[in-house]
């Protein structure tokens, strides 16, 4: 895979204003869904399976029952955030408005 | 939920013979699994998903794209490892002899 560009800090501070609930932990874009039972978030996850794939950009998730937490980085940007991860982050919030 | 007994460490020494490849790992049976790519490990999460519903008996899992890591415990058994867990980690693998 060709490389990607990280994102500068300056532009990684105004685009995370762009996804509200995402924040940045451990260097990854990181944001924690909570869902009534295991059939929502494993729904939610089959959803973001499918955008993920189309998108060849794929993320670092942990479920237990209701809990989805995930992670994004870009490995092909060194591990960095970068403007896949903020455009998949956005994709995922569309998710829930629907 | 009705309280679930633990398995008594004699009894998980015993049955984790018959479930290779799992292991205790803290505190949880664990098991990790090694797919070509995405779509074979979340096919594969969607099978498990099914089958833990059916059973109403639920992993703690993650992935990131061909690997997925399994952990189960019982919320019911004080989260120590019980025949449900086993019963499961069976289940499990037995997707993989299809």
């Amino acid at each position: 895979m060709s490389k990607v560009q990280p994102l500068s800090a300056a532009d990684l501070a105004e685009q995370l204003a762009t996804v509200p609930g995402w924040t940045v932990r451990n260097g990854k874009l990181h944001r924690s869904f909570q869902f009534p039972d295991f059939v929502a978030a494993f729904g939610f996850m089959s959803q973001v399976a499918l955008l993920a794939e189309a998108a060849d950009h794929h993320p670092e998730w942990f479920n237990v029952y209701g809990t989805v937490e995930i992670d994004l980085v870009t490995h092909a940007a060194d591990n960095q955030i970068s403007q896949r991860d903020l455009a998949l982050a956005a994709q995922i919030d569309k998710l829930l408005d629907a």
